[in-house]
């Protein structure tokens, strides 16, 4: 049974934020141990935990994560069971879902010595924020957010969770006084409302919370194999058009071969007019570390069944570490556990004197 | 600045549930500290801390949740103030009626050895199980509910605080997997969600909660002095309309000289076509610990002039310790703090193991 993977702020970014300086990130040293954020900024980003990601999160979002590790000196990744659960979950399902995503995040090359990794449901904090802002939200606020518009008219009706799930995210950020949110374009709304209260609750009780920025959107977008005018998704219903980071050589072969691509042999980018081929050159390139110009350029001569070999080769040799390393991991479950465990108490340590504040600034104390 | 009393469950209840035997309360003995219900259930209300109470808060509620921590081996009393900010709160005249709305409840009688006595945001588990409930919950089965209906209308927009408000009141009983909630007629409907909820929980994760019941409302309800087709009420714009419990005996003495009545000078108890001087049989019933019958008994041969003087004897001599107590316990802010410092510890270690017993059913570990 599959579920849709979606993290909640999908595209992670390279381009860093304008306001902000790269170098400022370099030279403040680790910082991720300080109550308040440290002078280069606090990353915060989230991803459901919906079991293995595809190549589209891998290449669109994980990729971005562990780069932006080295890039700001205090960085949270929280797997956001409270959020999946707005959705029905089966509970065995989900639960190893959350282990496989903390599996993967590290195969990938999360190192939880340099981002904080836990998942939400075990840092009592944010849901204790959610309520709290939740006071400071108005109805009609959240009624056109994405997320609602989305899955409640799948289904015709949406539980009290899917329409107060844009709040629940904004306490994720705020609770850590974080600066930097990568975002899709899909997610721009949601920050928007974070960065409201943000600017609400520090009108209404004195400054407490940065107005946290969007990260600009990387523009890489894995589309599906089968239909490339679609994302790349784990939902989808073709098992073919979506390739798993634990895929082995042979499917991913055999998934690359059925790519639907056009009746035009040679290869070019232009996702426009030809996005089946330019497709697989977004893989290639990504996958192989290398330009798309320098993609294109290294298939000159092939026709798209010899390029889809060479893409296949790049895509396995990207992902046979990530597989292994996975499959280790999987057998290694203390581990994890106990990844998850200190990644809750680091993230708590930051959360708890931040909760305490906004307490004390409501009056509850 | 006035705050308008309200508890969450307005009415408590001399008449035991249908379906209890309040033998079974008596014989259970002191079970509060157990991690499941006692045998002879356990009791859940909450009141908004809006600070020293009015007589018809004592009368109506009050006194009766005193006698309860005598019929049932467990009963929590907490001070909602997560549920209060769904309303604009000044946050020092919070801070301050939180403890004043302790000072008040010990005065009238709490005993903090027999009832755990606590500040709900005090206790996390309350906002996390709020946030899985609400999972379970539909957008539309919210619209309807009093607390919405009543208090969006004034403002003409609410907040989301304020239309999940009975989310979380279910999060409050079904957490301490309460027996016995005592409501009030405009109560009724917000037991009925936590009472689906319990159900519809249970449905899907297996058996865990027990279906909350209602205890039969009192119909003992103190009306104001200056209109007595309306409740007693502190947001009263008329000062004279309200006896707080900490009122001086000359002021109880002037609003009930001032109290109103109607032409007749005999004193007769027939709210509907004499509410006021009814009231004021009520009142004196009530404070005086006798029988509506012997109260007009007692005023025979009198006027209704006559009749004020010893209501106020009746009031005054029934408030005057507690109004003592009050001021005794305000000097005393440690006691305070400490006694619900204390209430806290308990509800959390009833709290802790139910909630970690959601999370595991939902699949969060």
């Amino acid at each position: 049974m599959a579920l849709p993977v979606r993290t909640i702020f999908k595209h992670l970014h390279r381009v860093v934020h304008k306001f902000t300086s790269p170098k400022r990130f370099l030279s403040s040293g680790s910082g991720s141990g300080n109550k308040e954020p440290p002078g280069g900024g606090r990353v915060f980003s989230g991803i459901q935990p919906t079991g293995v990601p595809h190549l589209g999160n891998y290449l669109g979002a994980l990729e971005n994560w562990v780069g932006l590790q080295n890039q700001y000196p205090s960085v949270l990744y929280s797997i956001v069971d409270l959020h999946s659960i707005t959705q029905p979950q089966d509970p065995a399902l989900l639960r190893s879902n959350i282990l496989d995503m903390a599996a993967s995040l590290l195969a990938c090359g999360i190192d939880p010595e340099r981002a904080i990794l836990f998942q939400q449901s075990q840092v009592s904090q944010h849901a204790e924020l959610s309520w709290i802002l939740g006071c400071l939200t108005s109805m009609p606020r959240l009624r056109h957010l994405p997320q609602w518009k989305m899955k409640s008219k799948v289904k015709k009706e949406g539980s009290v969770g899917l329409y107060t799930y844009p709040v629940l995210q904004a306490a994720d950020i705020l609770l850590y006084k974080s600066t930097h949110v990568p975002v899709g374009e899909d997610q721009v709304q949601h920050l928007e409302l974070a960065q409201d209260l943000a600017r609400v609750f520090n009108n209404r009780y004195g400054d407490l919370f940065p107005e946290p920025s969007a990260l600009l959107s990387s523009t890489r977008k894995v589309k599906s194999l089968r239909d490339p005018s679609a994302k790349m998704s784990k939902s989808d219903p073709q098992t073919m058009a979506t390739i798993a980071i634990t895929d082995s050589p042979d499917d991913i072969a055999l998934k690359v071969r059925r790519a639907v691509t056009d009746f035009t042999s040679e290869v070019t980018f232009d996702p426009e007019t030809r996005p089946g081929v330019s497709n697989l050159v977004t893989i290639h390139a990504a996958t192989a570390a290398i330009g798309v110009e320098e993609a294109v350029c290294r298939a000159r001569g092939m026709d798209t069944a010899a390029y889809k070999t060479l893409v296949t080769e790049a895509v396995v040799q990207r992902l046979t570490p990530i597989r292994e390393e996975i499959r280790r991991l999987r057998g290694d479950r203390a581990h994890l556990e106990a990844v998850l465990a200190r990644g809750a108490l680091r993230a708590r340590e930051l959360a708890a004197p931040v909760l305490q504040e906004v307490r004390q600034r409501v009056g509850f104390c």
